[in-house]
């Protein structure tokens, strides 16, 4: 049967838009944002999309005024009752109340901020800057809209079963890699890829496919749930995450001095300290370098429960930090480690073979589950790329990342320069950035 | 949207029905329904299923009961009126009024007659006698019927999304095959695979997908259309087909000497010439022999417009067709040879370059193009099997059926020794049957 009153309501549709939701963003975005509202209300900050894969020319594949119109979209977007209901009554990681009424109550009234945009050598230039726990919230949107842009100009031209049958692909890719994951024993897995999926509608079916592959881990399945609140809620999942770079870029970037910038990712997790406990006590060591991180750390800091190793060689990050448990006295076995930094099958297992055991393993998978369309279409155009959209600036000042990859470094070389003395950096070991 | 009419609708069907229309069928069998009808509508005929992969146990697989519920669903079908108009007004292979009024009238009325159905050894013993412009009907539906039981009965434990990458596989296939044939210049092919398809949604997407992937015939692709009406009128798409084993077998079962006998292939072509002309007029020789079938085939049969290939070695069989023109002063390059035995890319591939130019090369596409699932699923249970539906009587003599191939010979042993014997059939070489 036509269903006329939906085929009619389809046609009054402006724009098939690609952010449907504030909280189609990263857990671990809302759990900062909370955090930044709380302890750094004044603190104005500027974000930046930086393409890192300069040979994809993003200004000529994606039309200015459809970017436009995808960002104003967003910015019109408010909290829907049912989101503020599921983000107040939720419990995560069994902790109720996570997000306190103070912050509700602004969040309830939130719109995205103005962005500016510009088109330069081929790449647009797109920024958002003022408040912190303001313009913080266009990351993941900003980075969403213009992945499933690229991927819309590039489907195109495409005729209707071609397209059916890229999906086909993509899906048996996705399917393929969940069956090899089943054969993990003791597995845990949550999907991380929401900034550069594919698509809304592709991650939320890889999610949903995972799901079903792998089993809901409440139900002793691997399946541990996933960054994304809109899906989260929609698909009745847990939502997970903790917190990223963004925290210690701008403590450290605030710093007065070099004792204060040495101080500031430690500043950054005794705020967070004050808010959570249990899973979201999970330490990101690797803004300024995992090693001299660890061994400058206060002992409550080993009292965590757990690391997340992003960058470098994953191997060795887990390594140092089980040597740093031992040197403070805790058990390794009883601390989570979660590896979430350019994963795939491949890589899943070699690493929980390592560490299964030895720690409590689990995974973030990210690009790789919800954009491996690597090989599915000539010029291999629609494989992901590396696009990112970071804080650059704090109250005026520049903004560093290091990691445990100097192919992941960003900031003022000088400012490079004098946090590597600062944190004591010797030689890094470059990995190749893949996603 | 909701709509609930269409949700409260669905939940009021019975069964979930795999054939939907009469004309869910081939569209040589609704051409040979016109010749018995007009031709042998007295000759009382039994057509019966044969399973010929006896491993694959189908009253085990497939529940009594449904196979009933769906025989007698498609037993309450009549011909509805659009699919009457398509018949009466459509324009086959340039011709107009193929369908004549008197049968148009009688089919308008028809019904599928009764069928029995008994369980022996783990097979279905199912068998239609009647009329034999009336049972001929079932042979397709009652195959559909099966194969498309036994694909539900195998999917029936699998989970939404292990469905859905089970299609995306097999969807995949299809795809790459049709691109592999983009490549084969002047290819012209059509869809043969109603009968051994793995469901009727499944065959439809095909079709779809050749017309997207290879392009209409008419506007300059490779397509020429699919054999099966319902499909041909609902995608507008042309319906293809002639004549197949079941005339010959039958008039050669009717015959009351050896010397009738060994006149009874011809005189089908005698009937049929006096009904058809252009591209319907396929000599299909090789049901008693294809050697000796030409070399004792009057002149007038030289001038019909090509031979159908589908038993033996198909190119053996084009060189005996080419040698046979050649000999009667014919030109084989204005001829149509159509290859429609066990085809699958690489075949195609290599006959068409071994005969396109020496004559007008096509090829009818069968199983593998509707059927293709094997390896997808564990013990290969939706592999294609060797199931076919039969006429193996006739007033109450047994039909014979050798073809180029012993492995498909059909009938009682000294029958067919008798025909053998008829026909100068000497050793023959086998062949694989494949589906």
């Amino acid at each position: 049967m036509l269903d006329i009153a939906t085929r009619v309501y389809n046609h009054k549709w402006q724009i098939d838009s690609i952010i449907r939701s504030l909280i189609d963003t990263d857990f671990y975005k809302l759990l900062m944002c909370q955090s930044v509202f709380r302890n750094k209300p004044d603190t104005v900050v500027k974000f930046s999309l930086i393409n890192r894969s300069k040979d994809i020319r993003l200004a000529e594949l994606i039309d200015e005024d459809e970017l436009r119109e995808q960002l104003d979209y967003a910015r019109g977007l408010k909290l829907a009752r049912g989101e503020s209901t599921w983000m107040r009554g939720n419990t995560f990681y069994g902790k109720r109340q996570m997000f306190r009424p103070d912050f509700m109550e602004w969040f309830e009234n939130f719109q995205l901020p103005p962005y500016q945009l510009e088109v330069k050598d081929g790449q647009y230039e797109l920024t958002f800057e003022g408040r912190w726990h303001e313009v913080m919230l266009w990351e993941i949107p900003a980075l969403a809209i213009l992945m499933e842009l690229r991927s819309r100009a590039v489907t195109q031209a495409m005729g209707r079963f071609e397209l059916q049958v890229l999906y086909a692909r993509a899906m048996t890719r996705v399917w393929e890699k969940i069956e090899a994951l089943r054969g993990i024993e003791g597995l845990r897995i949550a999907d991380f890829g929401t900034r550069r999926r594919h698509g809304f509608l592709w991650q939320d079916w890889c999610v949903q496919a995972m799901l079903e592959g792998l089993g809901d881990v409440a139900q002793g399945g691997a399946f541990t749930g996933t960054s994304n609140c809109l899906i989260a809620m929609r698909r009745d999942i847990e939502a997970v995450g903790t917190n990223a770079h963004e925290l210690p870029m701008v403590y450290a970037a605030l710093a007065q001095s070099d004792a204060d910038l040495r101080a500031a990712p430690y500043r950054v997790l005794a705020d967070w300290q004050d808010e959570h406990s249990g899973n979201l006590r999970i330490i990101l060591p690797d803004t300024y370098g995992t090693e001299g991180f660890l061994q400058r750390a206060p002992d409550w800091l080993a009292g965590w429960t757990g690391i997340r190793i992003d960058s470098g060689d994953p191997a060795r990050g887990a390594e140092i930090a089980i040597d740093w448990w031992k040197s403070r006295g805790e058990d390794p076995r009883d601390k989570l480690v979660i590896f979430s930094d350019g994963l795939d099958v491949d890589k899943i297992r070699e690493l929980h073979a390592q560490f299964a055991g030895r720690v409590k393993v689990s995974f973030g998978w990210g690009t790789l589950l919800t954009n491996d369309f690597r090989g599915l279409v000539p010029d291999d155009a629609l494989a992901p790329f590396s696009l990112v959209c970071k804080a650059v600036s704090a109250d005026g000042r520049p903004t560093v990342k290091l990691s445990d990859n100097p192919r992941k470094a960003m900031g003022p070389a000088e400012e490079i320069a004098r946090y590597k003395r600062v944190f004591d950096i010797g030689t890094q070991d470059a990995f190749e950035v893949i996603v």
